[in-house]
């Protein structure tokens, strides 16, 4: 205590000392850190942003994009025949490719047809109400411009909030309000009415024209292949992570060191699953405007994406269930662990080799011959677990035989082995086996994309049901048989 | 087969006879058909749209809001001396409060502050590299331009990418761009270039006000306010599903013809909570716009919602997988369910209790004496049910007796109940378990709330600490003691 107030006194007299002669040099030091403080931080986030660009580098190439449309469509000013040509509305045509020009294809042709289509059905309400209203005289002529255009107004507000318009026409309902209203306004004073349509239509078609051209043709980005890429991709994490979590658990005593970032990093990749809803509604409700592009076709059931991702979201609330009972209190045994880890793991690994395969499927649009073949190892690896936990004694120990007359010493193994013990366990069991019903659910909506989108038939499909015991699949019988001679 | 032969024999000749005779009326009939079957799906989607108004009227005070700012803006052309005071730039006016006028006060001030400090910012950088052009010399004068141009174009939508401005300042850099470019294309050609800018900032600013003032006047919709409604009501939402899926459960064999659609609905109220995030995220930038409004400050911790509704969604998450366990197919046997019965529905009444105090909590904004008390009630009940898990056998038949020479007929009753059986109540009992330890960290998360938005404390606080042991809470003891002595 002494000692501390010792260090105050000393600070506050270094204080009134510094206070004393070099105020001035204490503020020049203050301006000099602050601005230190704040270059660092320009720093850090030029650093980051430039880190953004690193990591997916088609958003510098869109940054050029726009640079070029922009220039493309100023030189509509710059050249004086083209200036002639369509005068001070060329504003219109650069304004146009600012606010129609988006990152991905989808959304720059739907910004550009519900701009289109809204400042033509805007273009020609508003002169069918100005051509009315200077029928019905000068007094008239203000009230019906006025009370047309709060009723219009008002209506295509209130269409943007009913979800089929928000998702689609949002933008041209905006449009449409933005050019009703210039024109019933602009019709009241502007005499060359029809002239100055004429000329805003045709500037927007150039600038709706030239960001199409350049949006398609210099490095598209589809939002369509973006939706692809993010559910295949979604799928590959769930495949990681589930299989991530149970090995984690099982090999947890033994080799807990080895687990790093990586590998964290890959555990939570079922995170991405259950948080990129939004992101999915967003490119599926544009790649619909997309022409055919890569292996898709202009009508390819990009719905069906949402529903794959819907079962994906419902297999990974189950995941984040089990992460939660592996990291709960009730820690199993390690004995009980070791009885259920080969079982466990071959569920699991067949769970992810699964999905991989669906994801596969979906990369390459062609039937896969091996999913059945997996599908049915999966249930076969359910089954086994569903069989150990029917012989409950045999998680005990495995190596007890089954005399009858053997039953005391069984006996009193159960009881020394409260359920507390195994809860965990058969929790895991149990959501293992929940889990491989969530992924038929996804082989499912997989198998429905594949109706839907034709994909190719399996390539060795022939192959497949000739050699309909595989190897593999007969190293599996084998194991079957084995257990069950072990039960 | 002959039977069905004859019948397309009978519909070919009855269109035949149709071909003959009266194609004329057939069309007539089918032009008719089909107008009906537009104007049913016109009047549905009225009627669906009429519904979506009904459900939320504030979206008609909306619409007429919108009306009411575009008429007042309209009058700048209509009524001569305004025309006559700001010209032809009325028109952005017009644009200002079309583009920038939205549902929720805080989008709309977002977008003002955005369009004004984009428009002048833009404005200042345009003016400058317009001066250094036109020292350049003719020659140089388009290049300088256009290269400015293209460099701040492409900049300004790079920084589009970086998530703190796309959250913040998506539009300002958007009318960044726009801005700049008319300015320095418009300053090549147009000579009083500020005189039209002071007209133009002056319009803008004429636009957002009247924007600002009618958004916040008529009925203002705070996006702050919406977060609020939407977090404390997923609360509710989770609390229901919570307990009427276990009730549900349990009283399934009893009276499954009660389950009604409502409490279907009721039943699905996580999935709410599963897929309210984009929204959140939205509300949550937009509030931080807002001012003090209702019950919150200029700086409430809008953050921290978004927090609380990551740990609900967490505990949606267990209770998705809890109904999965609920529909799987290993039933347990009726004996074992009324067993566990009343401490499961223990537990999720005490955890629905206490959600549902939360969501009061926050509802009020005032502390809750009761949140305390209810914590150790669920901590408590989750504690019996660990317990009788722990006593196993009881599991079977709690009216067994302890006595050591019952043993053998203990034996008997485990070895007639293999894990099968049981794994459903032990994997209901465990996720229970776990859903009241993510429960626990919704209430961290509201209690980081309270001290961040000084909650008003408990107003029976004093009171609560007197009577710390509470009727309810005693009550609580003996049922502990009675259980105790049970088992």
């Amino acid at each position: 205590m002494a000692h501390n107030n010792k260090g105050v006194v000393k600070r506050v007299e270094w204080r009134i000392s510094v206070g004393d002669g070099s105020s001035e040099r204490v503020g020049h030091s203050c301006m000099w850190a602050m601005t230190a403080s704040l270059a660092l931080k320009l720093y850090m986030f030029m650093k980051k942003a430039w880190e953004i660009g690193l990591n997916d580098p088609r958003k510098f190439i869109h940054c050029l994009k726009v640079g070029i449309a922009l220039t493309c469509v100023s030189l509509f000013y710059y050249l004086k025949p083209l200036y002639d040509g369509v005068g001070g509305n060329a504003m219109w045509a650069v304004m146009t490719v600012i606010v129609v020009f988006e990152n991905t294809a989808g959304a720059t042709i739907s910004k550009t047809i519900n701009r289109i289509c809204g400042t033509s059905l805007a273009g020609f309400l508003a002169f069918g109400v100005n051509w009315v209203a200077r029928r019905a005289g000068n007094e008239f002529e203000p009230l019906i411009a006025g009370v047309s255009l709060f009723l219009l107004a008002s209506a295509a507000t209130f269409s943007r909030f009913i979800p089929t318009i928000k998702a689609r026409f949002d933008y041209g309902a905006l449009i449409f309000i933005l050019t009703f209203s210039l024109i019933s306004i602009s019709g009241y004073r502007v005499e060359e009415l029809m002239n100055m349509a004429q000329q805003r239509i045709f500037t927007i078609v150039i600038g709706t024209c030239l960001c199409i051209i350049v949006s398609l043709t210099i490095c598209p980005i589809w939002a369509g292949q973006e939706l692809h890429v993010l559910v295949t991709g979604n799928l590959d994490k769930l495949a990681n992570s589930l299989r991530g979590c149970v090995t984690q658990y099982f090999s947890h005593s033994e080799a807990s060191a080895i687990s790093d970032d990586e590998s964290n990093r890959k555990l939570l990749g079922y995170k991405c699953v259950l948080s990129s809803k939004a992101t999915e509604d967003v490119m599926a409700n544009l790649a619909r405007w997309e022409p055919a592009h890569g292996c898709f076709n202009f009508r390819h059931p990009w719905k069906q994406y949402l529903k794959i991702a819907a079962t994906m979201r419902n297999c990974a609330s189950c995941i984040d269930a089990l992460i939660g009972c592996i990291n709960s209190e009730n820690k199993a045994p390690d004995q009980i662990k070791k009885n259920m880890r080969s079982i466990s793991l071959k569920v699991v690994t067949n769970c992810a080799s699964l999905i991989r395969e669906l994801a596969l499927t979906m990369k390459n649009m062609t039937n896969s011959c091996k999913v059945d073949i997996l599908i049915m190892e999966m249930n076969n690896a359910a089954q086994e677990l569903s069989d150990l936990l029917k012989s409950y004694p045999k998680l005990v120990d495995p190596s007890e035989s089954h005399n009858a007359q053997d039953t005391q010493i069984e006996v009193a193994a159960k009881i020394e082995i409260p359920v507390m013990e195994i809860i965990q366990v058969v929790t895991l069991a149990s959501l293992l086996i929940e889990i491989v019903a969530r992924v038929k659910c996804i082989v499912k909506a997989v198998e429905e994309l594949s109706d839907l989108a034709k994909f190719k038939p399996a390539k060795s499909k022939q192959h497949a049901v000739e050699n309909k015991f595989s190897p593999d699949q007969e190293k599996d019988e084998k194991t079957i048989n084995k257990i069950q001679i072990v039960f």
